[in-house]
C-alpha cells in the first residue's frame, strides 16, 4: 500500500510516499484492498508535493486541485514547482555543470527561468526556443543550440548572441558556419561547437539495437566516415572551436545500460579526438502507467560515468546530458472538467472532458496511455472502466483509452491526468479552434499563472 | 500523359488538365516517358488553376509559387481561391441549401467568409469555430453546431445567437438544453435541432463495415434504442424544434456506395419520424497520392439522392451533407525551403525543410503520404528518391516518407507538397516553438495574406 495514494493521519494532511525509482516492482493487489488497477493512482506518478488532504482532495504545492480548476478554469496544466526544481537540482548534482534542460519537452518563460536558476543549461533547437529562453533572462552563454536544419538566420542569431554551444548536425550547416563565423563584420570570439554523431545504435523503451547503419536525419554517421569528415571540416573552420561530441540514442529509455552501450560505441571514436566534452543526449524514460518504473536521473548519470571510466575516457572529460521529459513530465498534471458521460450498454462508457488531442496529442500520436483520477477523492478506488475522450470532432481524440475511475464519477467533476508535464503543452494546437489551456505553477500554498489561457479573440488575431 | 503536369504550347502558359475524378485509372508509364512515380506530379493533385509557365515554374491563381515563397517567406500555405469557390459552388449545386462546410478542415476568417459567400452553411463544432465564423460576418442562422461534449457556455452562446441548427449528441446535452432553452430570460424563438445517431456501421477508406455495435463517443446508437429515446426527449423539450436526423460514417471515404448503405441503414429509423431533414455527414475522400482517385462532390450527392429515393425517403426531404476535406484539401499547397540535404550512402537521402510536424502533423499522426515537387521546374521528371523531413527534434518529424524529386534538388530550393489544404493549418502547433506559417489566397494574378505568420514575440505573448 505504501506506493498507492492514500490518506494518512486524519489530524493532518498526509504526505504521499515518493515514487519507487529504479528496479522497484509493482505491489500486487493486497488481500485487504482492490487490485492495483482498481486502486488509487500510484504516488510515483504524481508530483512530489502531492498530498491527499483529510477531506480526500488532492493538493499539489499545498494548493487544492479542485480549487485551481474553479479559479483558473479547465483544461489547466498544473506544475509542481518544487518538483521541477528538485529534478533540475538532481540533474546538476548528478551531471555537473553543462547538463542542459531539453526545452522541447516544456518551455515557457517561467520554465526557462526556473531551469536556469537551478543551475541547468538550456538545450534549444530552434530560433523560437532560443528567443523564449533569452527573453526569460537566460544568458545565451548557457544555451546549447541543436537542430538538424538550422537556418542561416538561426545560426547568425546564435553566433551574434554568443550561445554556449552549437551542435553541428550536417555538412550544409558547416558551410553556413564557414560563411557566417568568418564574416568580417562579426566582433565576436571563437564559437564553441560540438559535432553530433549517429552511433548506428538505437535505444527503444526496453531494448537497445545495433542497427549497423545510420538511417537518421540527425547528425553524422560513425560507420560511414561522415563523423570523421565532419570533425576535420569543423576543425578547419575559422572562428570556431570544436569542444566535443554529441550523440542521442532515443526516447523513453528505461534501461540505463543502453546509455552505457552508447558510451562504449562512442569511445573509440571520441578518445583519439582528445576533446574535452562528451554529451550522451537525453531520452531517460518516465513512467506514465502503474506498472512502469524508471531509473532516476542520478542512476542514469552514475551508469554513464561508470561506462566512461570503463571505456577509458579521460576522467577530466566533461560528460553532459540533456534531460527534458525526466525533468518536466511528472511535475505536471492536467485538470479537465467532465462534461458528458455516455454508457453504451455492453460496449463501454465514454467520459468526455473539455480538452483532448489539442492539449495532449500523445495518445493519438503514439497510442500513449495515461492514468486518471478525480482530485476530489484522490484515494478512492477506481472500479469503473471507461474511455476518457476529448471534445474534438475526431474519433482518435482519446485522452485515456482504458481509464479507471471511481464509481461515482459525474458530469461536472474535475478529472486529472498525471504525468502530462512533457510534450503536452509543447505540442498543443488550436485544432477545432479550441483555445490552448492556461499553465500554473504551484508551490508553498500559492498558485501563479505563468501562461494565460487563450481567448476566442486570440484565435483570430493573426487573421487579416 | 493528359493526367500529368506538363508544359504545353511554348507561346503561352499551359493549362494543366483537371483531375480525373471518379473511376479513372492511373496511366501507366508511357513508353516515351518515365514511370508515373518518376514523372511529374499528377494534375489532379494540384489546385485547379495550377499552370506550368513557359519558364517551367508553377503558377497558382496566376501567381508564381517561387515568387510567393520569396515574398511571404516559408513555410507558406497557398490556397487557390478559385478552387475553393468552385468546390463550394459544386457542393451547393449538388446538395442544395443547407450543405455545410466542415470548418475543422481549415478555418480562418477569409475561409469562413468565402464559404458563406458561395452559399454554404458552416459546420462548427466548438465555441471557437463559432466565434471565428461569426467574426467573419457569417450570420449565425447559417451555422450548424456540432460536438460530442458541448459546454453549457457553448450551448448558451449558440442559443443566444440563434444558430441555424444544433446537432444534439448526448443525453447530458439534452439536460443542458432543457435548462437553457426554457430559461425565462431568453427572448428567442424555438431552436431548430437535429439528433445525431450512430448507425452501427463504419466506412473506411475503401470499405464499409456493419459493426453491429455502436462504439463511438458521438451520437446515439440506433440498435440500443438510445436514438429513439433521444428523439422522444428532444420532442418533449420546451423551446426546441426537432427538424432532422444526422449521421456520419467516417473519413476519407472513396467508395460513395458506402453513403448509399448509410442511407439504407438510416431510412427505417428516419422515415417513421416524419422529419423534414436528413444529414449524411461528411467524409468524402480526397486523393493525396498519384494512384488515388476520388468521386466528385456531385457524384457523391447523386449517389445519396438515388439511395434516398430507393429507400422511400420522401422526395421533399431536405438532404444535406458536410464536406470539409473535399472543399479545402486540394486547393492548398504548402511551400517549404530546402535547408539541408544528407545523402547517406546505401541508406537514403534526407531532404530537410524549414517546417514539418508543426504545420502538417498528418504524417506523424496517421502515416499519411504526400507528393512533392519543385515549383521552379514543375514538369520535371522526379527520378530521385528521398525522405523529406522537417526541422523538429523528433525522428517522426517526416513530411514525405517516400518522396520523388528532380535530380537537381538543392539547398535553397522551394519545395511544395500538394493537397495540404485540409487538416494542416487547422492542426498546426508551436512544437519546438516554431511559429505557425502564413496563409495566402491567390486568384487572378493577385495574392492576399489572410493569416499572417507568427513572430517569435507571438510565442511569448501569453507568458506572465
Amino acid at each position: 500500500m505504501d506506493d498507492l495514494v492514500a490518506p494518512v493521519a486524519t489530524e493532518a494532511p498526509g504526505l504521499i510516499p515518493d515514487a519507487l525509482d529504479g528496479a522497484g516492482v509493482v505491489p500486487d493487489g493486497a488481500a485487504s484492498g482492490p487490485a492495483p488497477d482498481e486502486g488509487p493512482v500510484r504516488a510515483g506518478l504524481l508530483p512530489m508535493t502531492a498530498q491527499v488532504r483529510t477531506d480526500g482532495r488532492l493538493a499539489v504545492g499545498g494548493v487544492d486541485l479542485v480549487g485551481l480548476a474553479d479559479r483558473f478554469g479547465t483544461p489547466l496544466f498544473v506544475y509542481d514547482e518544487d518538483h521541477l526544481r528538485a529534478r533540475c537540482r538532481e540533474a546538476v548534482a548528478a551531471w555537473g555543470d553543462g547538463v542542459a534542460y531539453a526545452t522541447k519537452a516544456f518551455l515557457c518563460r517561467a520554465m526557462a527561468g526556473l531551469a536556469h536558476e537551478e543551475g541547468m543549461w538550456l538545450d534549444v533547437s530552434t530560433g523560437g526556443e532560443l528567443h523564449v529562453a533569452v527573453s526569460a533572462g537566460v544568458p545565451s552563454a548557457r544555451l546549447v543550440l541543436h537542430g538538424n536544419n538550422k537556418s542561416e538566420d538561426e545560426l547568425a542569431h546564435a553566433l551574434d548572441s554568443g550561445v554556449g554551444r552549437i551542435v553541428v548536425d550536417s555538412f550544409d550547416e558547416i558551410e553556413r558556419l564557414a560563411r557566417l563565423a568568418r564574416a568580417p563584420t562579426s566582433g565576436r570570439g571563437r564559437q564553441p561547437v560540438m559535432v553530433r554523431v549517429t552511433p548506428g545504435v538505437e535505444a527503444h523503451t526496453h531494448d537497445f539495437v545495433r542497427t549497423g547503419q545510420e538511417d537518421s536525419k540527425f547528425g553524422f554517421g560513425l560507420a560511414s566516415g561522415a563523423a570523421s569528415d565532419a570533425v576535420a571540416h569543423v576543425r578547419a573552420l575559422a572562428g570556431v572551436d570544436l569542444v566535443g561530441i554529441h550523440a542521442h540514442i532515443g526516447s523513453q529509455v528505461f534501461r540505463v545500460e543502453s546509455f552505457a552501450e552508447e558510451v562504449e560505441v562512442l569511445s573509440s571514436f571520441f578518445i583519439p579526438l582528445e576533446l574535452p566534452e562528451l554529451c550522451v543526449g537525453g531520452g531517460l524514460g518516465v513512467p506514465y502507467l502503474a506498472e512502469e518504473r524508471a531509473p532516476s536521473i542520478a542512476q542514469w548519470a552514475q551508469t554513464v560515468h561508470d561506462a566512461c571510466r570503463r571505456a577509458g575516457i579521460p576522467p577530466d572529460t566533461r560528460i553532459t546530458a540533456e534531460p527534458g521529459r525526466s525533468i518536466a513530465a511528472t511535475a505536471g498534471v492536467t485538470l479537465y472538467r467532465v462534461g458528458t458521460i455516455k454508457e453504451l450498454r455492453g460496449v463501454r462508457t465514454y467520459v468526455a472532458v473539455d480538452g483532448g488531442m489539442s492539449d495532449n496529442p500523445r495518445p493519438v500520436l503514439y497510442g500513449s496511455g495515461y492514468e486518471t483520477f478525480l482530485p476530489r477523492d484522490a484515494a478512492a478506488p477506481r472500479p469503473r472502466a471507461a474511455r476518457v475522450v476529448g471534445k474534438h470532432c475526431e474519433t482518435g481524440d482519446i485522452v485515456v483509452a482504458d481509464a479507471r475511475l471511481p464509481s461515482d464519477v459525474a458530469v461536472g467533476d474535475v478529472l486529472a491526468t498525471p504525468v502530462t508535464g512533457a510534450y503536452g503543452y509543447s505540442m498543443a494546437s488550436n485544432y477545432n479552434k479550441v483555445p490552448r489551456p492556461a499553465v500554473v505553477f504551484v508551490s508553498g500554498g500559492e498558485a501563479r499563472l505563468v501562461v494565460r489561457r487563450e481567448t476566442y479573440d486570440d484565435l483570430i488575431r493573426l487573421d487579416g
